[in-house]
């Protein structure tokens, strides 16, 4: 099985995190690639990042259309919408596999992310999926998406203080890290806090093992069709499905 | 007062349509603008055509930072809060501000849009917004886009059609039309079926000027905050904040 | 265009307030009249005065027939379905404008009304609209609302105060004035927290001119349809639709 | 134990068919006193009835003070928070009594109500309270309120007909009879659809003896705490509290 | 009329609690029986204990086939859903009743149950019955069943205290004590909090008086149909409907 | 890897079929053992059959502690609370499982169960994990379960004819089997059907064995926190935590 990991913003750095931490969870038998678009945002932190992040994302899906699952490794599910309708084989955002994942092993859950400002597009996906009344809270730490990605930081540290306060005063019985670029601290947080807490990355490329395994696709009656030819103007028009 | 309406496909008849509209009900003393950008989709028909779109409509935003509000031209609401990110003045989807118009004249509305793969984005927006409650039911007409705007093409019948299942069928008082492209037809619509039949791209206008006249803007604090400068690489790198 | 807006109390130094605030953001060629009824309470401050404002307002409507649109100048949306029910242009009460205002500008809002038995009844509004995951708290600003017209009382002090800890606390980027009788302090708030803060008292004049303008009427099948013609008994017989 | 119920019409006939249901179901020892406004609609069908049945119904509660629970006999719970900041022992309307015993019953219900119109109150009022997801649906079976009160106008059988397709098409387990004018054919619908029909006027009966032997009043920090003291004007001077 | 109210836990003090109390308030006429099972946890604190209770509990109810109603004594409600398919008279949880009482006289209500372990289900209970948006919060006092049974155990003082902090913090208007041995505070509670304190095991005496005097039974069409005769093996064969 | 697939039913049939299709989708690896108690009911076909489906269930899992994970072989996710309070490693319920794949692949999907008895139960069960707005419809195909066990029993006919009428009606884009009988006739549905349908008995193991692998466990911090060491009477003596 070959699962194709596209981390949506030009950080190789985190990319490079992903795939290790991918192969570190994969069954015997499944290849993890990992890509990220050469083009766009060095990282995502809100809708505008989003936006010029989708289009690089499904470059490289498109691609690569014979990978037997996809996994979008931005938290905020960059573009997973479009990803499905694009692509033939199952795809999992990295934020939706976390909420999945917290779900089965716990009553509440919260969230800590990164920033003040990439909130409000967690909540919305939050009830867009059907998880909000799972979720006790979503906080932000205030480290930016770079800052995980320099030693010395201090993000780690941060990060440790925002989830002892959620599991202090939310009420939430498990922790999901709410950025690709902490997915090589839950385990050791894990242990700090005796608790829960879920790594969507990881969690992302088990469920599209699953998925795969199971024969499943995406379903191409209603939100998800396979995109209609249609013409694509200017530089665009290389996209045009 | 100055507003930019942007229609984020390519289609040059359809941003005329929307400059019609629009100055048919500004108010005097509005100037409208009307653009759309020269790469993208030619029409909007699910997520991977939105995904594409909303690189060209920020663009066009970004270039006109003297606006005193915006219009997105597309009732995906395609863009729409990356748009608010970015924008100073105030920014109106015309799906919400269907939805907005619909819920103050009406307990209950459904909408009618083109195709059946576009049901799934509207239905996400209603969830979001909050008017899930208030919508009886999302319906497709069978009707594409560019059909809209084609004569002979029957697509006001097939349109005319639904919305009659829609009023005997849901429940429903009002009707929604779920799709820039028909907006030329929403009065003649409401005479037929003598029940308001709602056009976002008219009602998208009016409430931008009201927010604007209120000396509202958009907040900054939490999701909408400004785009943070960092690097965007290559192609894209002409889009960095 | 004519707007007839309805103060449902019957203190006038309230009505002349709603009147200005009314004539500072109306548009060229939009004629305010202002009115209050003759009987009733002075103030709006709970269900039970709501009760006996509903009669009173909905009278003064009756007599206006001609007007292109309403407005009902309490907070609570006093007898908003009523009036929707009585009159053939559309009626928008400035709680829901204020709701709706906000949700344009801003992804999550707090409202700041006066006392706390008047918290409920704005809930219960939030709810019934669909907006209630848009608020994130009603706070009660422990002012009541006679207070507000007089000079000297503190009220704008305690006000801006329940303001603050709404931004510092309620993860809110707007702020909903929750009175009528807030209207004039919208502006000198907002410069002072550096936030919206909506006034609905002005945005319902805008959103009632822009209805108007759309050619969008009440929709009268369902809840909204014209009052049967039957006997009202006594005092009420002149009422009798 | 004494119990007020508050026909807010002014059709003696109704009052009379819910003192005589009241009286079939009340405990040995429950005094039943059952009252109309000698001013007002003489039915409620819609908002706007409501709107002029509130103030009658709240001037027979505070005139008699002394009972130990309060009726409010039409199924739209006209009047019903107002009347809970009024009166000190508790007070429970028809609507909310019939949701609350088919919900200790049936895991859905269905309303079965009088006509389109009145459709829209009832859903608010499910919504509020919190039993929109335990009913199936609120149908109209076209009959107006009157009629009920008519000999020959074939209302029974149009209530019938009505339930039958609610029982048969809704997936719903029981039948709310949605008018208070219905009260006296709950037993025999029930007999011979072989479902439960609930009857609010008896479940309010013995849902305020309930509350009354269990020493429960309503609660009045919040949004039914007692109305302030302030000036009514007008013919409404009476009322002021 | 007779009520069986069944134990669902083995400790007889508790049974003895809670007959008491049931006497107290039951009407003229209403014989009230207690029992529990000889075989079981002693006390029910969390999800595992229900599974070992409902067991006794139902075979309880299957002995007892003659009374007019059935009230299950523990607060999570323990065994409901198949109490109800079991039996041909009315069932009420102590849990379901708190809520419906509560709910008729106050907007909202917090509840005070024992361990943190006892919350999720209690929440997850609100749910399903409707009533999430009206409880403002579950909180645990940290009080085991079984302490309420031991004298000096400091168990009321407790339990006062986070009532206190339910009033003061959560925005409620009512407290519902969350467990069937605390139902003999609820009158001294309610006096030194000055607000309604609400025990569910009165009030599901109270509610099943009132449904069978009412003459309404579980409706068999849908989850409560009776369970079909089936082989059950082994130990269980006895239970075998 | 070792995953303990326990069929709360005493039927060896079903418990075979599971383990066939468990071992059918299993990673290399990975261990199944399934398993049924001796004694409880030989199907689940609502809330009577499940409670006493659980004691055999838990004892089972009670008796096997050593397994990386566990399988609930039931839709209804009988004992699933109880079981996850119990055990250390993960507990995956194929009703829960088969919702969490098909909202990974389908905006929306329809369960398809056996009778009109268990639909309840499974809404239920919707409502409180967060899926019930993916849900488009819980639809009864009028099958027995044990009828599934038998050849000439029509059952697979009568399945397929519901599918039919749910990706028809009901707007859904893929399909969850509602039983863990269903299991072996997945693919060659969804092969006649041309959609995704999901069978929760091969869902369940892969999210069981992905949970696993990523080291996640039961939070036990709330609901899911370790049972308390208590007395448990007579014939459950055995089952005392």
């Amino acid at each position: 099985m070959r699962i194709l990991i596209v981390n949506p913003n030009t950080t190789a750095s985190m990319t490079a995190k992903l795939a290790a931490v991918a192969r570190r969870v994969a069954a015997v038998g499944t290849e993890i690639v990992a890509v990220n678009p050469s083009y766009g945002p060095a990282s995502i932190e809100g809708y505008y990042d989003e936006a010029f992040a989708a289009p690089g994302l499904l470059e490289l899906i498109a691609k690569a259309p014979d990978f037997d699952g996809y996994v979008i490794g931005c938290f905020d599910d960059t573009g997973l919408d479009a990803a499905r309708a694009l692509a033939a084989a199952p795809v999992v955002g990295i934020g939706e596999a976390a909420f999945h994942a917290a779900s089965l092993i716990a009553g509440k859950f919260s969230v800590v992310t990164t920033l003040a400002r990439s909130v409000a597009a967690i909540e919305h996906n939050l009830v867009r999926y059907g998880f909000a009344a799972r979720c006790a809270k979503v906080r932000a730490s205030d480290v930016a998406v770079l800052e995980l990605e320099e030693k010395g930081s201090g993000a780690r540290a941060k990060l440790s203080a925002e989830i002892a306060r959620a599991l202090a005063e939310d009420g939430c019985e498990a922790i999901v890290l709410g950025c690709a670029g902490m997915a090589d601290l839950a385990n050791s947080l894990a242990q700090e806090h005796d608790a829960p807490i879920v790594d969507g990355a990881a969690a992302a490329v088990k469920f599209c093992e699953a998925l795969a395994a199971l024969g499943l696709k995406t379903a191409k009656r209603g939100g998800y069709a396979t995109p209609q030819a249609k013409t694509y103007a200017g530089e665009f028009g290389r996209h045009s499905p």
